[in-house]
């Protein structure tokens, strides 16, 4: 047997993790990682060794002067504390450094494009230009373990509350929202659609498991360039039945809003190299009551402040999100915000109408710092209703028929809410662009390259 | 404000769940649910109320006469302890019984297309058709729970072991794998792909995170109707760099199966339903040490079992995969056995060649009780190799020029492998198709409806 046969090559010493170092003092250990960074002081050469846990200050001689930023290493050495003055508050592993006894090459790189060092200073086109190199940056790193923290903090809030997970398809035969800024997919010469949403699953899913949530990939086909959207992104989405009341929709997505933010919290100090930057995390400060405020009553407010009349409005304007938000956090002591009733017209054909006054949804959006961070509302959950509802927008009730079952069969009172995932990590980051809380964003000019290239590349195509 | 001024109209007593109606005897409850069973005997009428966590039986009079099945039902009654004759083994609540006080109807049904009592007695198709009310049926509900499970089991386990998620987008440039059974994207009159596996970004993954795993959407254009093929499925993917040796892979990817199975036997009671056809979960009895053995070794051993000769074959046939399982259990004592080397021309361009052998990969499929649970191995992370082999496959190596990026700035050793989350439900459970482990599955000729009527549909519309 192989198992037997085959003699593994390793070395005694066991592999520690750079974060453990400064409980090795005076130890030997051995260090596996990427050279961070590298200089040269004539006899002696330091680099910053990084792996998956931090970085930390190798002190050696000739033997490293070979290396080059990037290189793949094992690294035998003894742990040192530093003198006092000589720490470094900016890396956790500072009070040490490690004395070289023995490197051992693992890979070689080429050389960078750039220099990666402490700060990553390239404009957007370049840092997805070279995205797998671009991510291994500490900031960037610092990104996505704080996005992996907002998925893990979704999850075990809704598993808490009796929520159970579904996975949803993403090629689907029929629009959700509307036919706008659908891509379309040759189906075996049938046609078929990426998923806008996951809502018509997550609603089916309420008939199954009354609460259900989904991590889901979610497309637009938005034909322009802005700061904001992606072609691609991850829906955080919730769906929920026996419902009390249509208020208890927002307020589930309140309390996991701030579950999420106290989860985040926690993490704070393993993103050094944002904070570095002179920024804290924009975690929005929270009232034990997050204020509530139906759209009319909200631009009425924002009239009285600023006399710019948007009262008739379907909807709030980016300047008037940002003047409520102000509002809520002189008047309520609350960065978040919670935006009710918005017009029937300007919601999808599913969204329940208030009763007493149809022309108004019970819908939401969660703001919070001049900005949307979560949108839902209650659900028709009458099948003949939302069949009507369906055919008024103009839409055919038989293109929605394996939906409308859900409703066909019984359902209760439900509604539900979505959170864009990278929207969120963009927003308590303070990143400018969206796309920079995407470990690969999409838009209209790229797929991981320039679309140009990819036309240029499929005609040079050997095979 | 809002809050304040709406009144709700909640009656006091508070929701309780199903499962925990045996703890309340003696007591007043509410329940919330569907009538799951309609049992009309003159005077008394029994309905099986369902929510999210059981079943129990509400016996009643004349007041219950007007519901049928799917209607969701508000419930007040008395919990009543049932005579031991009485009792019924098959449901968790089965010592109990609910004295009907007060019904409200919360939502109507249509009439059922098909009896949805104890056992679900409908074809594939009809089950398919009709998913929105069949996922209903406590048998799919508890396929849809273990599903849950082992996603849950799966991260739980590669976060204790310092794995990072990742989210991986599904809108590619290039194929994976090779060129075939690729859907096309109309991408603002680009060609783009669905992504056949998450393979590159897991793989770049490593070069950032070291460890990483993701619950990836994968896309194979399989033009042909079989039980084990969806068109779009989730894969269970898993990389990990600083591998010690190319067995380090296999070793993990087999304690993770094994913890995945203690982890789905602690949830054995709760699906009664399954277990109530006959069927225990399959989960492969597993030795301490999994046996491995080289592909050769295996068309050796089965050659001599049966004399069908398959020593020159790239692969193993399905009989040849039930016949080495059965060589494990009686030789090793295991359900579970891992098979290696498998011919360099049958494996991706980016599988490591053994340097030994080089017409064979440091690559291994687990086989368990007949077929396949896992696949991986180690890739070659050396930059000028894997340009070699996507060259020497007839690719060019322009259009793997992102990818290539996280091997030119230093790759460690690395390796990886993929579970497919529906074929592991599949297995454990029994199931005949993989589709029975999907919840919307999507093949060749199904998108939620048939595609027949996806044309029809789309002929017929309105707008």
């Amino acid at each position: 047997m192989q198992n037997s046969t085959v003699k593994d090559k390793i070395d005694d010493m066991e592999r520690i993790l750079i974060k453990d170092t400064p409980n090795k003092v005076g130890k030997k250990v051995k260090l596996l990682g990427w050279v961070s960074n590298y200089r040269d002081h004539g006899k002696m050469v330091f680099i910053d060794l990084r792996d998956r846990s931090g970085l930390v200050q190798i002190v050696g001689d000739k033997k490293l002067s070979d290396l080059r930023s990037e290189f793949v290493v094992e690294i035998e050495g003894l742990v040192k504390k530093r003198p006092d003055k000589m720490v470094n508050d900016k890396i956790s592993t500072g009070t040490i450094e490690i004395e070289l006894k023995k490197v051992k090459v693992l890979s070689k790189a080429a050389e960078l494009p750039f220099d990666m060092g402490m700060e990553l200073k390239v404009q957007l086109p370049t840092l997805l230009d070279f995205r797998p190199l671009t991510l291994r940056h500490p900031t960037q790193v610092a990104i996505f373990q704080t996005q992996e923290k907002i998925a893990e903090s979704f999850r075990n809030y809704l598993k808490n509350q009796g929520f159970t997970e579904i996975f949803c398809p993403t090629v689907t035969a029929t629009a959700t929202e509307g036919g706008a800024e659908l891509f379309k997919i040759d189906y075996f010469n049938n046609e078929a659609f990426l998923a806008q949403s996951p809502q018509f699953y997550k609603q089916i899913g309420v008939g199954v498991f009354e609460r259900v949530f989904t991590l889901a990939h979610a497309y637009r086909a938005e034909p322009s360039l802005t700061t904001r959207h992606l072609t691609e992104y991850i829906g955080l989405d919730v769906e929920m039945g026996f419902i009390k009341n249509w208020q208890e929709v927002y307020q589930t997505a309140d309390k996991l809003l701030k579950f999420i933010f106290s989860e985040l919290k926690k993490i704070k100090p393993k993103i050094d190299s944002l904070r570095g930057k002179g920024g804290e995390m924009l975690i929005p400060d929270t009232a034990d009551e997050t204020p509530v405020l139906k759209l009319r009553e909200a631009q009425e407010i924002i009239f009285q402040r600023t006399k710019r009349d948007n009262r008739q409005e379907p909807d709030l304007q980016p300047a008037d999100e940002e003047e409520i938000c102000k509002w809520a956090k002189e008047e309520k002591n609350s960065d978040l915000v919670i935006i009710t009733h918005y017009p029937t017209k300007k919601r999808p054909m599913y969204t329940y109408p208030d009763p007493q006054d149809p022309e108004f949804t019970y819908s939401f959006d969660i703001l919070g710092m001049g900005v949307e961070w979560v949108t839902g509302g209650q659900r028709i959950n009458d099948y003949q209703q939302l069949y009507d509802s369906i055919k008024n927008r103009g839409y055919n009730p038989e293109n929605f028929s394996f939906y409308l079952q859900a409703f066909k069969y019984g359902m209760p009172p439900e509604g539900g809410f979505c959170l864009g995932l990278e929207r969120i990590t963009q927003h308590v980051l303070g990143l400018e662009n969206v796309r920079q809380s995407s470990l690969f964003p999409r838009d209209l000019s790229r797929v991981d390259i320039k679309l140009a290239q990819i036309k240029n590349a499929s005609k040079k195509k050997t095979k």
